[in-house]
Order: structure tokens, then sequence, then C-alpha cells
């Protein structure tokens, strides 16, 4: 399989981080976005929408959007449940993820930490703060009751989720007053075949 | 089952829309997000993230995320595909849709329509403008060359991407330069069971 990615991405680490815990080896292609690398007409056969991460499979299928990518690999393997109803919570957090999460929490850290641009984006970055945080007290409300996310398994609702709130810091986001988080952010790490955010 | 729900909302019709097809039996119970009826206790305590739609089971087990949703009433129908990689391409639709379409064509319908408020959200309006028809075109390019958006076939993932598609123009887009969208509109209008986004 070969996995266009961009290291420091967390979209990218999702896919990373569940091909390491599977076992799964993989090519890894570097795609600068900064450099306009997810623009060009080659990139944008394979993906119109010109976002890394893509996956290709050993049979030259293409396939975009990290958590879809998650589920593709995850399905059928103990990082996702048998049970239905429980499928689908899986899922129900991944879009949460996508949906009142990663627009903040990833879109500030890329401002700040992966542009450098902080002064430019002030602004931006301020109205990202609350639902930002909105997103991190969901999770913690969930986590005072629950080990992970679905089922009480590591699944990879949890690795959608981890791979942007292990560096809300980096967006500006002080995870010290969400302490079930960070016992959970523990519990991730300590998972088998763990590896960090930027380990190719 | 039971729908929390809200007549204008896209999300909603999605899931409605999908119940009607499948011939599933619910009752709706119409929550006014105008009036804050998805942030009192009450709703907090079935989604804490405070939105509809969200589908009460049989069980009385609590599902909420539209397109999770989907997923769950889809799953084993004719409306998912059987084949693990189509399954992983309808999901990715999925999050496409939630991820970089949703944000700007509903979210300024939202304004424009819902709100009547297209004179005080006019400045982020004009800034959903550009992402919102890049969605659009990453659309048309796919429907030029497929009649449906997985597998030539209609599943959920046709059924996310219509709900705000087909009334885009409220949200002041035009599908005029969309000829394969258009068609698709009504290849998905022509649908057995296929009910409109008002009809409760």
């Amino acid at each position: 399989m070969i996995l266009y990615d961009f290291l420091p991405s967390g979209n990218g680490y999702k896919v990373r981080l569940l091909l390491s815990q599977l076992g799964v080896p993989f090519k890894r292609v570097e795609i600068n976005i900064l450099k306009g690398e997810s623009r060009t007409t080659g990139f944008l056969s394979k993906n119109p929408n010109g976002r890394i991460p893509i996956l290709e499979t050993n049979n030259g299928q293409i396939l975009w959007e990290s958590n879809a990518i998650l589920f593709y690999l995850g399905a059928g393997t103990k990082f996702f449940p048998n049970d239905s109803f429980e499928q689908a919570q899986v899922m129900q957090w991944l879009f949460f993820e996508q949906y009142s999460h990663e627009p903040y929490i990833a879109t500030s850290r890329y401002w700040i930490s992966i542009l450098g641009k902080a002064d430019e984006h002030r602004q931006a970055i301020q109205e990202k703060r609350a639902p930002g945080y909105a997103a991190l007290s969901v999770m913690e409300k969930h986590l005072t009751k629950c080990s992970f996310f679905v089922g009480d398994c590591y699944t990879i609702a949890d690795i959608g989720l981890f791979a942007y709130t292990h560096v809300a810091n980096q967006g500006g986001f002080e995870l010290t007053k969400f302490p079930a988080i960070q016992a959970w952010l523990e519990r991730v790490k300590a998972q088998p075949g763990h590896i960090s955010i930027l380990q190719a």
C-alpha cells in the first residue's frame, strides 16, 4: 500500500498509527502541502479535493478522507467492533471529530504551529476557541464514564480523536481542565505498537 | 424508533428520507433549534454536542451524527454496498459532505433562508462562496463519469450529499454551471419512496 501523507498532519498520523498497529507494511510518500504539492495535476487526479491522506491499495484503488481510510483498514480487525450499534457509535465519534473538533483544534494548530502565523490569524484563532473547548468538553464528559470512546475498547474512534487532541496545546488549547481526556491520552499512548506523530 | 429532528434541517432530512425508503416506521419529535430546544438539559442528556438529528432505537439506544445514523440504518440494506472497498468509498463521500460541503453550503442556507439574516452574515457568507463551489466542482467532476457516487448504485452517499445540494440555491449557490449535478439530483428524486425536505 502507498500512503500519500504530510508528516505533521494529524489526519495523516491517524492512518500511519493504525497501519503501524495492524503491522501492515506500507510506503509513505511525503506531500509537502505547504509547497502546493497537494494541488498539482497529478495529486488532484488521485484526490480531486486536494487533501492528504490518500491511500493507494495494492490493486491501485484510491481512497481519501482519513476517517474513511480508518474504516477501510480497521473493519474486521480488533480496532472495529463486531456489534452493529457499536460500529455506528464509532462512526458517530469519527463524524464528531471531523465536524466539531478538527475544524477548530486542528486549524488553530495549523495556523500557530505549522504555518507559524499566529499574528496573521489572531481573530480567526480567537473565534475557534469556544467551539474547540466545547468539543473537548463533550469528550471529557464521555471519558469520565468510559475508558475509551466505544465499548470500553480501543478502536479507530480513539485513533481518530487522539490525533489532534494530543497536540491541542500546539493550537493554544489547554488540557489542564480536562483530567479524563489526559488520562485517556495516556491509555492510548500505552497501546501496543503506538507511534508518535512525527515518527514516519 | 424516535427521530429528534428539525424539519428544515438537511441533516434531519437525510435520516427521514432513508427511513421512508426503508419503510421503517418512526415517530418524529420536532426540536425547534431556533428556540434553543437543542440546548436544554433533557436534549443534552441525549446528545452532549447539542445537535439534531438524534435516533433513539426501540431498545432506547441513542445515536447522533446524521451520517452515522445513515450508516446504522443503511448497513445490510440495498442502500449500502456489500463490497468492503465500496463501503469505504461511501464513507469517504459522507466525510467529504461533513467536512468540505456542509460547513459552506448548509451554513450559508441557514443564515440566508432559515434565520433570514443574510445582511448580518454578509461577510461570512462571502467567505463560504469559494469553498462551497469547490465542493460542488468535486461532485460535478465525479458525476460526469458516474450515475451515483459509489458503484453506480443509489446509496446513503447519495442521500447524504443530496440533502443540502438540492437546496444549495437557498444558500445562494447557483447550480446552472453544474449539469452533471442537476441530472443526478433528478435521478435521486426519481428513486422509489423519495420524499421532499419539508415532508414530515
